[in-house]
Protein backbone atom coordinates (compact mmCIF):
# COMPACT_ATOMS: atom_id res chain seq x y z
CA UNK A 1 0.00 0.00 0.00
CA UNK A 2 2.71 2.37 0.92
CA UNK A 3 4.22 1.40 -2.68
CA UNK A 4 1.01 2.23 -4.22
CA UNK A 5 0.45 5.32 -2.09
CA UNK A 6 4.32 6.80 -3.10
CA UNK A 7 3.30 5.84 -6.88
CA UNK A 8 -0.10 7.67 -6.87
CA UNK A 9 1.77 10.92 -5.19
CA UNK A 10 4.65 10.88 -7.70
CA UNK A 11 2.00 10.66 -10.91
CA UNK A 12 0.77 13.66 -9.11
CA UNK A 13 0.37 17.23 -7.95
CA UNK A 14 1.10 15.93 -3.76
CA UNK A 15 -1.50 17.33 -2.11
CA UNK A 16 -1.50 18.12 1.60
CA UNK A 17 -4.48 20.75 2.84
CA UNK A 18 -8.31 20.72 1.16
CA UNK A 19 -8.52 23.77 -1.18
CA UNK A 20 -12.14 24.25 -0.02
CA UNK A 21 -11.92 24.24 3.43
CA UNK A 22 -7.95 23.91 4.61
CA UNK A 23 -8.32 20.59 6.70
CA UNK A 24 -6.02 18.09 5.96
CA UNK A 25 -7.02 15.80 2.73
CA UNK A 26 -6.08 12.10 2.91
CA UNK A 27 -6.02 9.36 0.22
CA UNK A 28 -9.02 7.27 -0.50
CA UNK A 29 -10.95 5.59 -3.36
CA UNK A 30 -14.50 7.48 -3.41
CA UNK A 31 -17.82 5.80 -3.14
CA UNK A 32 -18.48 4.48 -6.83
CA UNK A 33 -15.32 5.05 -7.78
CA UNK A 34 -12.28 2.95 -8.94
CA UNK A 35 -9.34 4.79 -8.43
CA UNK A 36 -7.56 6.67 -4.92
CA UNK A 37 -8.34 10.81 -4.99
CA UNK A 38 -7.40 12.97 -2.33
CA UNK A 39 -10.31 13.75 -0.12
CA UNK A 40 -10.63 16.70 2.38
CA UNK A 41 -11.08 14.62 6.15
CA UNK A 42 -13.34 17.59 6.81
CA UNK A 43 -15.65 18.74 3.79
CA UNK A 44 -15.23 15.44 2.21
CA UNK A 45 -14.71 17.29 -1.05
CA UNK A 46 -12.64 15.24 -3.39
CA UNK A 47 -9.73 17.03 -5.36
CA UNK A 48 -9.53 15.56 -8.73
CA UNK A 49 -6.51 15.60 -10.93
CA UNK A 50 -5.86 15.44 -14.45
CA UNK A 51 -3.84 14.99 -17.16
CA UNK A 52 -2.66 18.33 -18.53
CA UNK A 53 -2.24 20.05 -22.49
CA UNK A 54 1.20 20.85 -23.56
CA UNK A 55 0.13 23.12 -26.76
CA UNK A 56 3.07 23.97 -29.42
CA UNK A 57 4.02 25.03 -33.05
CA UNK A 58 6.23 24.11 -35.80
CA UNK A 59 6.51 27.50 -37.42
CA UNK A 60 6.98 27.17 -41.14
CA UNK A 61 9.12 29.45 -43.42
CA UNK A 62 10.36 28.76 -46.97
CA UNK A 63 11.43 25.25 -46.08
CA UNK A 64 12.62 25.06 -43.02
CA UNK A 65 11.28 25.08 -39.01
CA UNK A 66 11.79 27.36 -36.19
CA UNK A 67 13.80 26.48 -33.20
CA UNK A 68 14.18 27.69 -30.06
CA UNK A 69 17.08 27.01 -27.69
CA UNK A 70 16.19 27.17 -24.09
CA UNK A 71 16.93 29.67 -21.21
CA UNK A 72 14.97 27.75 -18.35
CA UNK A 73 15.07 24.18 -16.85
CA UNK A 74 14.78 21.85 -17.99
CA UNK A 75 16.99 21.13 -20.22
CA UNK A 76 18.66 24.61 -20.75
CA UNK A 77 20.30 25.06 -23.92
CA UNK A 78 18.88 22.15 -25.32
CA UNK A 79 16.91 22.63 -28.65
CA UNK A 80 12.94 22.62 -29.40
CA UNK A 81 9.43 23.63 -30.80
CA UNK A 82 7.79 26.25 -29.05
CA UNK A 83 5.15 24.63 -26.23
CA UNK A 84 4.06 25.25 -23.37
CA UNK A 85 0.97 24.37 -20.95
CA UNK A 86 -2.31 25.57 -22.41
CA UNK A 87 -4.42 28.11 -19.85
CA UNK A 88 -7.55 27.89 -19.40
CA UNK A 89 -10.44 29.84 -21.57
CA UNK A 90 -8.23 29.15 -24.50
CA UNK A 91 -8.84 26.72 -27.72
CA UNK A 92 -5.84 24.60 -28.33
CA UNK A 93 -3.83 26.49 -31.71
CA UNK A 94 -4.57 29.97 -29.74
CA UNK A 95 -2.42 28.15 -27.02
CA UNK A 96 0.10 26.78 -29.68
CA UNK A 97 0.42 30.57 -31.26
CA UNK A 98 0.26 32.42 -27.90
CA UNK A 99 3.58 30.24 -26.56
CA UNK A 100 5.23 30.86 -30.13
CA UNK A 101 4.78 34.13 -29.57
CA UNK A 102 6.24 34.14 -25.76
CA UNK A 103 8.93 32.10 -26.60
CA UNK A 104 10.14 33.31 -30.20
CA UNK A 105 8.48 36.79 -30.63
CA UNK A 106 6.55 35.04 -33.73
CA UNK A 107 3.61 35.68 -35.13
CA UNK A 108 1.72 31.83 -36.57
CA UNK A 109 -0.87 31.73 -38.95
CA UNK A 110 -3.27 29.11 -40.42
CA UNK A 111 -2.54 26.58 -37.93
CA UNK A 112 -2.87 22.92 -38.53
CA UNK A 113 -3.45 20.24 -36.16
CA UNK A 114 -0.31 17.71 -36.74
CA UNK A 115 1.06 16.12 -33.65
CA UNK A 116 -1.18 14.66 -30.82
CA UNK A 117 1.59 12.68 -28.55
CA UNK A 118 0.62 10.91 -25.07
CA UNK A 119 3.17 11.32 -22.04
CA UNK A 120 1.26 9.02 -19.74
CA UNK A 121 4.24 8.57 -17.18
CA UNK A 122 4.41 12.73 -16.37
CA UNK A 123 0.44 13.06 -17.36
CA UNK A 124 0.81 15.21 -20.38
CA UNK A 125 -0.77 15.44 -24.06
CA UNK A 126 1.41 17.28 -26.83
CA UNK A 127 -0.96 19.15 -29.42
CA UNK A 128 1.36 20.15 -32.19
CA UNK A 129 0.47 22.53 -34.72
CA UNK A 130 2.24 23.45 -38.62
CA UNK A 131 1.80 27.21 -38.58
CA UNK A 132 3.28 29.47 -41.29
CA UNK A 133 5.54 31.98 -39.82
CA UNK A 134 4.86 35.36 -40.58
CA UNK A 135 7.34 37.23 -42.70
CA UNK A 136 9.73 34.85 -41.75
CA UNK A 137 10.30 36.90 -38.45
CA UNK A 138 11.31 36.00 -34.96
CA UNK A 139 13.90 36.86 -31.86
CA UNK A 140 14.41 34.65 -28.64
CA UNK A 141 11.68 35.30 -26.25
CA UNK A 142 12.00 35.61 -22.12
CA UNK A 143 12.41 32.14 -21.70
CA UNK A 144 14.95 31.35 -24.82
CA UNK A 145 18.47 32.01 -25.92
CA UNK A 146 18.24 31.71 -29.62
CA UNK A 147 16.24 30.90 -32.23
CA UNK A 148 17.12 29.19 -35.44
CA UNK A 149 15.33 28.55 -39.29
CA UNK A 150 16.29 25.21 -39.71
CA UNK A 151 16.66 23.08 -42.75
CA UNK A 152 16.19 19.19 -41.89
CA UNK A 153 20.18 18.69 -42.11
CA UNK A 154 20.51 22.20 -40.02
CA UNK A 155 18.69 20.72 -36.93
CA UNK A 156 20.54 20.18 -34.23
CA UNK A 157 19.35 16.45 -33.56
CA UNK A 158 21.60 15.89 -30.81
CA UNK A 159 20.73 18.42 -28.92
CA UNK A 160 16.87 18.39 -29.03
CA UNK A 161 15.15 18.65 -25.34
CA UNK A 162 13.06 16.18 -25.30
CA UNK A 163 11.97 12.53 -27.15
CA UNK A 164 8.45 14.24 -28.02
CA UNK A 165 10.25 16.88 -29.78
CA UNK A 166 12.79 14.90 -31.71
CA UNK A 167 9.78 12.49 -33.12
CA UNK A 168 7.71 15.48 -33.99
CA UNK A 169 10.38 16.63 -36.01
CA UNK A 170 11.29 12.95 -37.67
CA UNK A 171 7.74 12.58 -38.46
CA UNK A 172 7.72 16.02 -40.38
CA UNK A 173 9.96 15.80 -42.21
CA UNK A 174 9.45 12.32 -43.38
CA UNK A 175 5.87 13.57 -44.33
CA UNK A 176 7.27 16.70 -45.53
CA UNK A 177 9.71 14.24 -48.59
CA UNK A 178 6.05 12.73 -49.42
CA UNK A 179 4.13 16.45 -49.51
CA UNK A 180 1.47 15.33 -47.01
CA UNK A 181 0.61 15.75 -43.44
CA UNK A 182 -1.61 13.35 -41.81
CA UNK A 183 -2.20 13.70 -38.01
CA UNK A 184 -0.15 11.81 -36.27
CA UNK A 185 -0.53 10.18 -33.01
CA UNK A 186 1.87 8.15 -30.70
CA UNK A 187 3.12 7.77 -27.11
CA UNK A 188 6.19 8.02 -25.74
CA UNK A 189 6.48 6.04 -22.69
CA UNK A 190 8.94 5.69 -19.85
CA UNK A 191 10.09 1.62 -19.47
CA UNK A 192 10.51 -0.46 -16.34
CA UNK A 193 14.35 0.37 -17.14
CA UNK A 194 13.35 3.98 -16.82
CA UNK A 195 14.22 4.25 -20.58
CA UNK A 196 12.29 6.31 -22.97
CA UNK A 197 10.12 4.38 -25.63
CA UNK A 198 8.15 5.72 -28.90
CA UNK A 199 5.20 4.22 -29.94
CA UNK A 200 4.08 5.46 -32.89
CA UNK A 201 0.66 4.44 -34.02
CA UNK B 1 -11.60 44.09 -10.97
CA UNK B 2 -14.40 42.81 -8.76
CA UNK B 3 -15.98 41.62 -12.51
CA UNK B 4 -12.54 40.15 -13.73
CA UNK B 5 -11.96 38.13 -10.35
CA UNK B 6 -15.78 36.76 -10.63
CA UNK B 7 -15.00 36.09 -14.11
CA UNK B 8 -11.76 34.24 -13.79
CA UNK B 9 -13.19 32.04 -10.62
CA UNK B 10 -16.36 31.30 -12.58
CA UNK B 11 -13.69 29.54 -14.78
CA UNK B 12 -11.58 28.27 -12.74
CA UNK B 13 -12.35 25.40 -9.92
CA UNK B 14 -12.59 28.24 -6.90
CA UNK B 15 -9.49 27.59 -4.41
CA UNK B 16 -9.52 29.29 -0.67
CA UNK B 17 -6.71 27.83 0.84
CA UNK B 18 -3.26 26.15 -0.29
CA UNK B 19 -3.46 22.95 -0.80
CA UNK B 20 0.54 22.30 0.18
CA UNK B 21 0.49 24.35 3.65
CA UNK B 22 -3.29 25.21 4.03
CA UNK B 23 -3.04 28.83 4.43
CA UNK B 24 -5.51 31.37 2.74
CA UNK B 25 -4.42 31.95 -0.96
CA UNK B 26 -5.09 34.94 -3.03
CA UNK B 27 -5.25 36.28 -6.73
CA UNK B 28 -2.53 37.98 -7.72
CA UNK B 29 -0.10 38.18 -10.96
CA UNK B 30 2.85 36.58 -10.32
CA UNK B 31 6.19 37.79 -11.09
CA UNK B 32 7.25 37.16 -14.94
CA UNK B 33 3.73 35.73 -15.40
CA UNK B 34 0.92 37.80 -17.30
CA UNK B 35 -2.16 36.07 -15.92
CA UNK B 36 -4.01 35.99 -12.53
CA UNK B 37 -3.16 32.94 -10.47
CA UNK B 38 -4.37 31.38 -7.46
CA UNK B 39 -1.03 32.55 -5.00
CA UNK B 40 -0.58 31.17 -1.44
CA UNK B 41 0.02 34.31 1.17
CA UNK B 42 1.93 32.03 3.16
CA UNK B 43 4.63 29.62 0.98
CA UNK B 44 3.59 31.52 -2.15
CA UNK B 45 2.87 28.41 -4.22
CA UNK B 46 1.45 29.19 -7.03
CA UNK B 47 -1.38 27.00 -8.61
CA UNK B 48 -1.94 26.78 -11.97
CA UNK B 49 -5.15 25.76 -13.29
CA UNK B 50 -5.66 23.84 -16.85
CA UNK B 51 -7.75 22.58 -19.53
CA UNK B 52 -9.22 19.00 -18.96
CA UNK B 53 -9.60 16.46 -21.84
CA UNK B 54 -12.74 14.50 -22.17
CA UNK B 55 -12.04 11.39 -24.14
CA UNK B 56 -14.67 9.84 -25.97
CA UNK B 57 -15.24 7.51 -28.61
CA UNK B 58 -17.84 6.67 -31.50
CA UNK B 59 -17.96 2.61 -31.28
CA UNK B 60 -19.21 1.20 -34.67
CA UNK B 61 -20.35 -1.89 -35.86
CA UNK B 62 -22.22 -2.81 -38.88
CA UNK B 63 -22.79 0.89 -39.60
CA UNK B 64 -24.39 1.80 -36.65
CA UNK B 65 -23.15 3.46 -33.65
CA UNK B 66 -23.51 3.42 -30.11
CA UNK B 67 -25.46 6.14 -27.93
CA UNK B 68 -25.87 5.91 -24.33
CA UNK B 69 -28.92 7.78 -22.57
CA UNK B 70 -27.56 9.30 -19.58
CA UNK B 71 -28.43 8.46 -15.90
CA UNK B 72 -26.63 11.12 -14.04
CA UNK B 73 -27.08 14.89 -14.48
CA UNK B 74 -26.18 17.28 -16.45
CA UNK B 75 -28.60 16.39 -18.66
CA UNK B 76 -30.18 13.02 -17.66
CA UNK B 77 -32.53 11.07 -19.97
CA UNK B 78 -30.44 12.69 -23.52
CA UNK B 79 -28.40 10.61 -25.53
CA UNK B 80 -24.79 10.92 -25.77
CA UNK B 81 -21.27 9.77 -26.89
CA UNK B 82 -19.46 7.32 -24.39
CA UNK B 83 -17.02 9.99 -22.75
CA UNK B 84 -15.10 11.51 -19.51
CA UNK B 85 -12.45 12.96 -18.01
CA UNK B 86 -9.42 11.60 -18.96
CA UNK B 87 -7.15 10.21 -15.83
CA UNK B 88 -3.82 10.69 -14.79
CA UNK B 89 -1.22 7.79 -16.20
CA UNK B 90 -3.68 7.29 -18.78
CA UNK B 91 -3.57 7.53 -22.81
CA UNK B 92 -5.94 9.68 -24.96
CA UNK B 93 -7.19 6.22 -26.79
CA UNK B 94 -7.13 4.34 -23.56
CA UNK B 95 -9.05 7.11 -21.57
CA UNK B 96 -11.58 6.70 -24.56
CA UNK B 97 -12.16 2.77 -24.26
CA UNK B 98 -12.55 2.65 -20.53
CA UNK B 99 -15.22 5.12 -20.85
CA UNK B 100 -16.85 3.18 -23.09
CA UNK B 101 -16.44 0.04 -21.52
CA UNK B 102 -17.58 2.06 -17.93
CA UNK B 103 -20.73 3.48 -19.46
CA UNK B 104 -21.65 0.50 -21.83
CA UNK B 105 -20.06 -2.37 -21.03
CA UNK B 106 -18.42 -2.46 -24.36
CA UNK B 107 -14.93 -3.09 -25.86
CA UNK B 108 -13.59 -0.83 -28.56
CA UNK B 109 -10.73 -1.73 -30.95
CA UNK B 110 -8.42 -0.18 -32.79
CA UNK B 111 -9.45 3.24 -31.94
CA UNK B 112 -8.31 6.35 -34.50
CA UNK B 113 -8.47 9.67 -33.52
CA UNK B 114 -11.77 11.38 -35.26
CA UNK B 115 -12.33 14.43 -33.76
CA UNK B 116 -10.98 17.49 -31.66
CA UNK B 117 -12.76 20.17 -30.00
CA UNK B 118 -12.09 23.01 -27.73
CA UNK B 119 -14.89 24.31 -25.54
CA UNK B 120 -13.01 27.22 -23.83
CA UNK B 121 -15.90 28.24 -22.02
CA UNK B 122 -16.10 25.73 -19.94
CA UNK B 123 -12.19 24.94 -19.95
CA UNK B 124 -12.38 21.32 -21.68
CA UNK B 125 -11.17 19.69 -24.75
CA UNK B 126 -13.01 17.07 -26.57
CA UNK B 127 -10.52 13.79 -28.27
CA UNK B 128 -13.07 11.71 -29.92
CA UNK B 129 -11.67 8.14 -31.29
CA UNK B 130 -13.80 5.99 -34.03
CA UNK B 131 -13.92 2.40 -32.60
CA UNK B 132 -14.83 -0.98 -33.81
CA UNK B 133 -17.53 -2.33 -31.22
CA UNK B 134 -16.56 -5.96 -30.26
CA UNK B 135 -18.79 -8.46 -31.78
CA UNK B 136 -21.53 -5.36 -31.46
CA UNK B 137 -21.52 -6.29 -27.49
CA UNK B 138 -22.79 -3.35 -25.24
CA UNK B 139 -25.13 -3.03 -22.47
CA UNK B 140 -25.98 -0.05 -19.96
CA UNK B 141 -23.04 0.70 -17.29
CA UNK B 142 -23.60 2.26 -14.12
CA UNK B 143 -24.14 5.92 -15.28
CA UNK B 144 -26.49 5.23 -18.31
CA UNK B 145 -29.98 4.26 -18.47
CA UNK B 146 -30.08 2.23 -21.97
CA UNK B 147 -27.59 1.74 -24.85
CA UNK B 148 -28.33 1.72 -28.72
CA UNK B 149 -26.96 1.12 -31.51
CA UNK B 150 -28.07 3.85 -34.27
CA UNK B 151 -27.89 4.05 -38.32
CA UNK B 152 -28.00 8.00 -39.20
CA UNK B 153 -31.95 8.57 -39.40
CA UNK B 154 -32.06 6.39 -36.23
CA UNK B 155 -30.09 9.13 -33.76
CA UNK B 156 -31.91 11.12 -31.91
CA UNK B 157 -30.87 14.15 -32.78
CA UNK B 158 -33.72 16.34 -30.77
CA UNK B 159 -32.67 14.48 -27.95
CA UNK B 160 -28.31 14.92 -27.64
CA UNK B 161 -27.15 15.85 -24.23
CA UNK B 162 -24.43 17.98 -25.30
CA UNK B 163 -23.92 20.48 -28.72
CA UNK B 164 -20.19 18.42 -28.91
CA UNK B 165 -22.01 15.65 -29.51
CA UNK B 166 -24.35 16.71 -32.29
CA UNK B 167 -21.24 18.19 -34.11
CA UNK B 168 -19.19 15.08 -33.95
CA UNK B 169 -22.12 12.82 -35.36
CA UNK B 170 -23.28 15.34 -37.64
CA UNK B 171 -19.24 15.53 -39.27
CA UNK B 172 -19.46 11.53 -38.71
CA UNK B 173 -21.96 10.61 -40.89
CA UNK B 174 -21.18 13.30 -43.70
CA UNK B 175 -17.59 11.65 -43.46
CA UNK B 176 -18.89 7.94 -43.83
CA UNK B 177 -21.23 8.90 -47.12
CA UNK B 178 -17.83 9.90 -48.63
CA UNK B 179 -15.73 7.16 -47.20
CA UNK B 180 -13.16 9.55 -45.43
CA UNK B 181 -12.15 10.38 -41.99
CA UNK B 182 -9.86 13.57 -41.72
CA UNK B 183 -9.42 14.24 -38.32
CA UNK B 184 -11.60 16.58 -37.70
CA UNK B 185 -11.47 20.56 -35.75
CA UNK B 186 -13.67 22.84 -34.16
CA UNK B 187 -14.46 25.24 -31.43
CA UNK B 188 -17.40 24.86 -29.65
CA UNK B 189 -17.83 28.65 -27.88
CA UNK B 190 -20.33 30.18 -25.75
CA UNK B 191 -21.30 33.54 -27.55
CA UNK B 192 -22.06 37.04 -25.42
CA UNK B 193 -26.12 36.29 -25.90
CA UNK B 194 -25.11 32.73 -24.10
CA UNK B 195 -25.88 31.09 -27.25
CA UNK B 196 -23.69 28.34 -28.51
CA UNK B 197 -22.12 28.84 -31.66
CA UNK B 198 -19.63 26.19 -33.45
CA UNK B 199 -16.79 27.17 -35.48
CA UNK B 200 -15.48 24.18 -37.75
CA UNK B 201 -12.10 24.64 -38.93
Amino acid sequence: MFAALQAYQSRQNAMNFCSQCGAPVHIRIPEGDNLPRYVCTACATIHYQNPKIVAGCIPEWQGRVLLCRRAIEPRYGLWTLPAGFMENGETTPAAAARETLEEANAVVKDLELYGVFNLPHINQVYMLFRGRLHEGQASAGAETLEVRLCEEAQVPWDELAFPVIRETLELYFEDRRRGVYPVRMGDIIRGADNRIEVRRY
